[in-house]
């Protein structure tokens, strides 16, 4: 007898006849004598609906009212497979944020999860009750319904798994598996069996939507086994899980792509120290983040070029703000630039291996590609380059690191 | 300064404009200094959309996971509402059944308001606050949603007038009062200033739809003042008192009909004590309720016929019981009948005014017209008439009771 809890996507509970399918998966795992919890997404469109309606009466809305609207997508969902269980003969109940409770912070609209109480389901466990749960909510300090952010519902399921201690958390999607990169662009891309926590997190992070960036986290924080496989293909997915617990590791396990950042470069700026500080204080201020950095030679030992990468929805906010601190700031001229994408490639191997971050710009030197900005950690290097280049780059890498399918 | 109980059905928020324009009539009452709580249904037809869901997935369904899925309607409707009064500058915020908490009994489905605190929201009172609050929907003693049955955010707006004692509960609708008759049959119908608890009870279990019995029933035992009104037009409409603040009564005020019924007589019953006890019986174990009933005068003194209405929905059921019983019960044939309608005349006047019903026989006997069945109350003479009279037998009364406007 295993723990498991199964987290559904929108697709996958899209019309009846999708969540009468999904009741049948979750009856498999029961009839083999498993303990099993349920997460539910809203049905797909709903959530984007019910967005729409608030954004439309109210553009800069109150989040906590945002969050009642929202969250009543995933109660409607997990009543509904309640039901479909049921008509299966599985005892089954559903459950909302506010009754588990699923504590969370007060950030409204983008909360996190603080604590979720097991005891009562660990008893429902015990009386062969089924929890479908309804993700993506939770109840906050101020008693009132909050929600997790886009793509929560992986969250709900991760942090559910790691409250109930269960043996494997899957996560079920429109995709069967994570791919070595996006198969949608390179066609030789292979599914993997296993990634390390590590791995995924610079994957989801830096472009790959499988999984919500925050649920991998929790993930490898509490050591919970991952896995993310197809609700319509009946075929193991790919495991997310410790380093340790993989065997043959490749130096690089996947490339990255993101559209969403855009570049920015100041010219000319003043080059003494505190300037950094001077630039980007304004910018955190303002609640815009930024990811790479570089900073050219000064050619003249007193002013130099700074190039960095905000998200491309905060360009426009981000160069306002710096236009009006020209003066203070003392910058000749601001260049914004949309048409860019961030490749990158992840491996826990580059840990014990030289000349990953050498061969990538080999390679794309061979394919004339310019880099425009470089970042690296341990186990992932990524460039930023014309966005013009991305399908050549990603085809290129992907044979270069002997990642191409046989 | 009065303290205002405002109920919007679905159609005046069936979409973002009308939520808007629902909004500007709420900042009136608060412009005009007023206290306000708001009870909202859900937007027109998403109850319908959920029920239907449910039904598809599961036709005998878990009452308790109905009620999870379908109160989530009312949900939304309260967000939105509340995101629109603060677009206009009003300080609002939605509240569902559990935050209140509207605590209710254990019947999901069709559940009875049992206690609403109102300390919480007096206390927002105070501040200037408006509460929206969704309705239809209360949190039972297991801790789970509870519905109240169709058309219960009326029930659910009387309670929290009565809760807050309010100075007044306007409902509003897509129709501007409540009118002597049913003006799409009887064009001389007029719209009444006032009408009495008792007679708005009568009127609206006898077949008017726009207030829900249960919701009037409450009105008159909290003696909560309820104005009946359109959203759409701007003009008073009928207000529901006490008798005694009704100066100018009026024998008969309204006329009434109901299709729903249907009439079943039983040929040739055993003329004996407890006979009745035993057809009776069996119907309501089955959960079938019996409404008008009549026994002729036995002609052999040994046998008799019995003929008694049921609701439409249940008239296969009954039968079905019935002919079950058939040798227990002795009776020689069972006649459905579906084609009838009843015709009620209402009115507090009845109670110091002889004659009332024995007008409505002679007029009806005037135009040919034959009466099946009769029941009788205080304020009140229901007749049973074949359904193709429906329209003649209206007019007539109409004009017969000088109902008809000028």
């Amino acid at each position: 007898m295993a723990r498991i809890v199964q987290k559904f996507g929108g697709t996958s509970v899209a019309d009846i006849d999708r969540i009468r399918n999904v009741a049948k998966r979750v009856k498999r795992e029961v009839d083999a004598g498993n303990e099993v919890a349920v997460v539910v997404s809203a049905m797909a469109g709903v959530t984007n609906q019910l967005v729409d309606y608030v954004n439309r009466i109210s553009p800069l809305h109150d989040a906590r009212e945002y969050d009642a609207v929202v969250a009543s997508g995933e109660q409607v969902t997990s009543g509904l497979l309640a039901l479909a269980l049921q008509e299966l003969g599985v005892n089954a109940r559903s459950w909302q944020g506010w009754q588990i409770p699923i504590r969370t912070d007060d950030v409204h609209g983008k909360a996190r999860i603080v604590e979720i109480p097991a005891g009562e389901l660990e008893k429902r466990f015990a009386q062969g009750q089924v929890a479908v749960v309804a993700g993506f909510q939770g109840l906050g300090p101020d008693n009132r319904v909050t929600t997790l952010g886009r793509g929560g519902s992986d969250t709900s399921a991760v942090a559910l798994a790691a409250a109930l201690k269960a043996d494997r958390c899957d996560i079920f999607t429109d995709v069967d598996g994570v791919y070595t990169t996006d198969p949608r662009i390179v066609a030789k891309a292979r599914k993997l069996d296993r990634i390390a926590y590590e791995e995924m997190l610079e994957m989801a992070s830096l472009g790959a939507k499988v999984l919500q960036t925050r649920s991998v986290e929790m993930a490898m924080n509490h050591r919970v086994p991952v896995q993310v496989l197809s609700s319509f293909v009946d075929a193991p997915g790919t495991l997310v899980v410790d380093e340790d617990e993989i065997v043959e590791k490749q130096v690089v396990s996947g490339i990255a792509y993101s559209r969403d950042e855009a570049k920015i470069t100041l010219e000319k700026v003043a080059d003494r120290p505190g300037v950094a500080a001077s630039i980007f204080g304004p910018l955190a201020d303002a609640a815009i983040n930024v990811d790479m950095i570089v900073q050219n030679v000064s050619e003249d030992g007193r002013t130099t070029d700074l190039t960095f990468t905000v998200g491309k929805a905060d360009l426009e906010r981000a160069v306002k703000v710096l236009e009006g601190k020209q003066k203070e700031l003392g910058f000749a001229r601001i260049k914004p630039d949309r048409n860019v994408v961030k490749v990158s490639v992840i491996g826990v191997g580059m840990r014990s291996h030289a000349g990953v971050a050498q061969k990538m710009f080999q390679t794309l030197a061979d394919k004339g590609i310019n880099i425009q900005v470089i970042s690296t950690s341990e186990i992932k290097v990524s460039v930023l380059i014309a966005e013009e280049y991305t399908e050549l780059a990603l085809r290129a890498l992907h044979t270069a690191y002997g990642l191409d399918a046989a």
